[in-house]
């Protein structure tokens, strides 16, 4: 018979999937040039020319039985090493390869972190607005989810609410920043207050409460933004990295999770994550794409369009009205609508041919989430239909 | 807390894993050229000058942000198309693109077709000697792994003992053909009543059982062999499938599902399947590595080689007195050890720097498992080594 749990998952249809396919069927009526797609997070920017020079020179050089071989199932020793190195020199901590697990991307990643540190049952606590994938992710592991409210304009943790509903069942706190869908990069103060309280209930409850930090945005820091890196905070920290967004390779599947140094389960964690992927039929990232990366770690792709369509789109905002953070990273931004329903604002908006998505399933109805990875010509041709969306609210 | 299942897991450590340790070790004694390895089945022959040339071509003229970009949750369209066009014209069943979900290799297209058609609790049937990675995939998927014990010495499947252990439980039955350990290719009176049994059972319960056939190694059938496609024989079939022996490229992790036409569920199986993605992180297989394969499904490696290391393995392990089953295709060959504990026999071996892997985590304790990936040279040079591990039996 047919799984009941996943067929009943068709129902239930993805309103970003539903309006990037609006998007589709509107630009073969007007030309896709006219549709203001804000739908969807893909990188916009290509991958650095170093990540195509690499991977030319290991076809044209390696041997390819050793080239496409199978990994040790803990992951490429040369990648493993590589991002060890970068994290060591970059945030001060003694990584060494043996902390370093590669995946396919961030969402392999998250699902080893994950399933490492919770068995069914327990709480795994985020914040909203949070990546609504994160709701399949921690059912996956047979963890439940609990979601503390997102406390706005700013969009920082809300670290009280959060206080009071951490448990003896919380095992694994997932957070993301520079966050999707808010723009917001949690601040020092924010970091330093969450590791306090973790530290605090882990004691109280005599049991490491481990941090999962979801970083595909790390790269996407804007100028004079003050980004601290989680891990620095807490030992207990697993974090969960990809390289979809610094090098534009969403396809690839490519990423890691990082182990602390001074973690609890420092010495078996990766060896876990290895026998988990076992489990869910994961086994290593492409070896070839590995490999590549592993030469890419101090470069990105040109990532200053993000930075320049943030403040098109926030200046212009700010001016019409919005109620909307500063973001500090990503390619999101996430102003309050003009009215109670997000739903129904991103249904008038599509009269102007903007496509946005409601914050609803991001854990903040009320709010929509616009992804700013498009040509920045267009960001400016949008900007009329920003005002025509906003005058009809004034009418 | 560390989730203790997992954890339990790192203190059972892979007989296979550990016989390739100590083949590293003793080389770096005597030299590599003399151990003779044949634990680990990674390919020995390089991928088709075909994929290389694909993927230069792709990274020398695609614009790299299509080329890396995010697949559709489904899988690169190209693909998929190609696939199905390709099996429809060899195994003459309406195949379409619809019919096809591309994965990791076969342990990505496995816990996504297991997943699919079974709940927590069902039972899902196999016959030894089996992949012993079967146990975790299933597992994984919350359903039970039922056994039926093997038959020697042709190593067929016992289909009277599997008629007696269908019952209304049987969600899905695991095949492998040709096989790893034993190399025996199911024959097509095997397929024919396996399929009969099948049809009955599920009319008899009032729901399908479905077929769920691990192809990866489809295209290494030796002369003369008559290899049937599973799928031919049964409607309810998913055919897992991987390129990792076909084209060499088994660090790649590129594979799929096809979806058999007519199959129940068949509207809505490959839909399913990239939902049960966002449970495990699978997301698809990389972009570039699909749309290179989609370039390579009419040729293969030089596989020739291991038909030529079977003849001189069969026939000298026979000369020797060896029980075994000549192998209709693989790279596996499976005799019966000369005695009772196949450990002790493997350990037997290697005074004669012979590495064997017991059959027992197959399901058929007392037969070794010879993978035979390695240079034709090489199995030249290690037959006097079986001449003398047999003359240490006769004395």
């Amino acid at each position: 018979m047919l799984n009941e749990q996943y067929r009943a998952m068709l129902a239930n249809k993805s309103v970003i999937r539903e309006t990037f396919m609006f998007g589709k069927q509107r630009a073969a009526q007007i030309g896709y040039e006219n549709v203001f797609d804000y739908s969807l997070g893909n990188p916009s920017v290509p991958c650095p020319p170093q990540f195509t020079a690499a991977m030319q020179q290991l076809l044209a050089a390696e041997e390819p039985v050793a080239l496409h071989g199978y990994c040790p199932s803990q992951g490429d020793p040369v990648f493993r090493a590589a991002v060890a190195k970068s994290c060591a020199a970059r945030f001060g901590l003694p990584y060494t390869a043996n902390h370093i697990f590669p995946t396919t991307g961030a969402a392999g990643a998250l699902s080893h972190a994950l399933r490492a540190v919770t068995k069914p049952g327990d709480e795994v606590i985020t914040f909203a607005p949070y990546f609504p994938e994160y709701g399949p992710y921690v059912v996956g592991t047979g963890a439940v989810l609990r979601v503390v409210p997102a406390k706005a304009p700013e969009f920082q943790p809300d670290l009280d609410a959060f206080e009071q509903l951490v448990s003896e069942n919380t095992a694994a706190v997932l957070i993301n920043t520079p966050n999707n869908p808010s723009g917001v990069v949690y601040s020092t103060a924010t970091m330093q207050r969450l590791a306090k309280i973790l530290t605090e209930k882990s004691a109280q409850y005599g049991q490491p409460i481990y941090l999962v930090s979801d970083e595909p945005y790390r790269e996407i820091v804007f100028d004079g933004v003050d980004a601290p890196y989680p891990a620095a905070f807490y030992e207990n920290t697993l974090t969960c990295y990809s390289f979809s967004k610094s090098l534009s390779l969403p396809g690839e599947r490519i990423g890691y999770v990082a182990v602390r140094p001074g973690c609890v389960g420092e010495e078996v964690l990766v060896d876990m994550m290895a026998q988990i992927s076992r489990f869910t039929g994961h086994n290593c990232p492409p070896s070839i794409i590995q490999r590549a990366c592993a030469q890419c770690l101090d470069v990105t792709s040109d990532l200053s369009v993000y930075q320049t369509n943030m403040k098109l789109l926030y200046d212009k905002l700010t001016e019409l009205g919005f109620e909307v953070q500063r973001p500090g990273g990503t390619f999101y931004i996430f102003p309050k609508a003009l009215e109670a329903d997000a739903n129904a604002f991103c249904m008038k908006a599509r009269e102007f041919d903007l496509l946005l998505v409601p914050g609803d399933s991001f854990g903040a109805p009320g709010y929509v989430r616009l992804a700013y990875c498009i040509d920045t010509e267009k960001v400016r041709r949008s900007l009329p239909a920003f005002e025509q969306l906003a005058a009809a609210y004034r009418r």
